[in-house]
């Protein structure tokens, strides 16, 4: 799914594959139960994954009575797990290999989705906005989108930005470069792992823009029983790491945002 | 206005009146371009200022067609020479001191009026969310709230944060806290200027949770121009200084953000 597809590079498979959110799946992600709270009933619901990596989200839909799920992404060896993990009960859901920052739907795809999801992907891709506005087209009216991504202040700087004061022995964040938007290319269990900036003004007036009504809103951050369970998790009361967004599509496009 | 109310040490007061937006008003203030373009028509309308200083807007409002527009602010010092400014042609003025952190409105201004304007204000408030509930209160349906703050990535640093790295030579904002919500204490003309730091969450839910819908989102940036003319704010593209936000009351509250 990213332009690079780090994600078939063996070293990084091997160390993404033994991560708690890629053993666990959802009950890994520390930031699954906020987001979560975002999602709409998903009874008799058409789904649409975007970036369903092993296919966990697809399952969990479908577990809970999605009656049409549809999982996409690029690396191979993602959807073969994805597939390897489906059961039985799991027959309405689909697999699609394709690349994100190109994708295309059939027509027929048009105002028939319920709820577009995506975890932690859109901040690998180059051309995140005709992507958002595929999503508007194949949402129903009042149809939601729901997202993860890597947060801006987590994305903005150009290398290693966690330290470490001196004087002080106190950690902070080493934020630079927060205007400019573009490629970073950072070390994450391999060197050179591409993800893409963007600031928080542009991921909120691409939705607007594209006439979705924001409706959720989220900076992970660990609750109390979370902190206690992982101490090392105090990281996150320096900087955020995820931003979660639940946007609503309006009525009409042409009604713009007023 | 604020609850500490710092305006009225002379110190501050005598180095704050020298700054380009006190002597020059909004054209001396480098984010009014954008925030300009968040306002609605404004003939006709009724304009309510929250921190209205110099009085700056509550003039251009009433040159820009609005038939009464009220300004609030704590320092009277500030509001006597708004009131020494305006001109016969602004006898739709009025002007009234108040805390902004304990503002009371009568109930005949429910639903009266059609825009609540702040500038850089609420972030000196403890108490903000009673009074986006009594923003809410005053606006009509359809009626805006146009407001700048410090922005969340300005504010969280706990001391002085804008450091050069000593290998590089860069510039860089050394960020801490950002989870940790409550009053900073930093020198800005005089030590201990007490304001309060909030989330980009904490802004957004209020008014999601409140009812409004989110309709212009900005972290101001220098265009081009601005930067030729100004060399020296570079330094906004380290990290975003100004949070600019407009937001609709929606047509009723109980109809809640679905």
């Amino acid at each position: 799914m990213p332009s690079q597809n780090v994600y078939e590079n063996a070293v990084f498979f091997e160390n993404y594959s033994a991560l708690p959110r890629s053993v666990h799946g959802l009950d890994g992600a520390p930031e699954w139960p906020r987001l979560q709270e975002f999602l709409p009933d998903l009874a008799g619901a058409r789904v649409l994954d975007l970036g369903c990596g092993f296919g966990w989200f697809c399952r969990w839909a479908a577990d809970h009575g999605a009656e049409g799920v549809h999982g996409v992404d690029i690396p191979t060896n993602m959807l073969e797990k994805a597939r390897s993990m489906s059961q039985d009960k799991h027959s309405g859901i689909t697999y699609a290999r394709a690349n994100l920052d190109a994708l295309e739907l059939p027509e027929s795809d048009s105002a028939s989705y319920d709820l577009v999801f995506s975890s932690l992907a859109f901040h690998y891709l180059e051309h995140w906005p005709p992507l958002v506005r595929l999503i508007h087209r194949v949402l129903r009216p009042g149809g939601r989108l729901v997202f993860s991504v890597e947060h801006p202040i987590f994305t903005c700087p150009p290398a290693r930005a966690l330290m470490v004061d001196p004087g002080t022995g106190r950690k902070y964040w080493k934020l630079e470069d927060y205007q400019k938007e573009g490629i970073r290319s950072k070390p994450w269990f391999v060197d050179g792992v591409e993800k893409q900036h963007r600031t928080m003004a542009t991921y909120i007036n691409l939705l607007l823009d594209t006439g979705f009504k924001l409706a959720n809103f989220d900076e992970w951050c660990p609750t109390v029983d979370q902190l206690r369970a992982h101490p090392e998790w105090e990281t996150e009361f320096i900087r955020p790491m995820f931003l979660l967004i639940g946007a609503v599509k309006t009525l009409r496009l042409d009604e713009g945002i007023a």
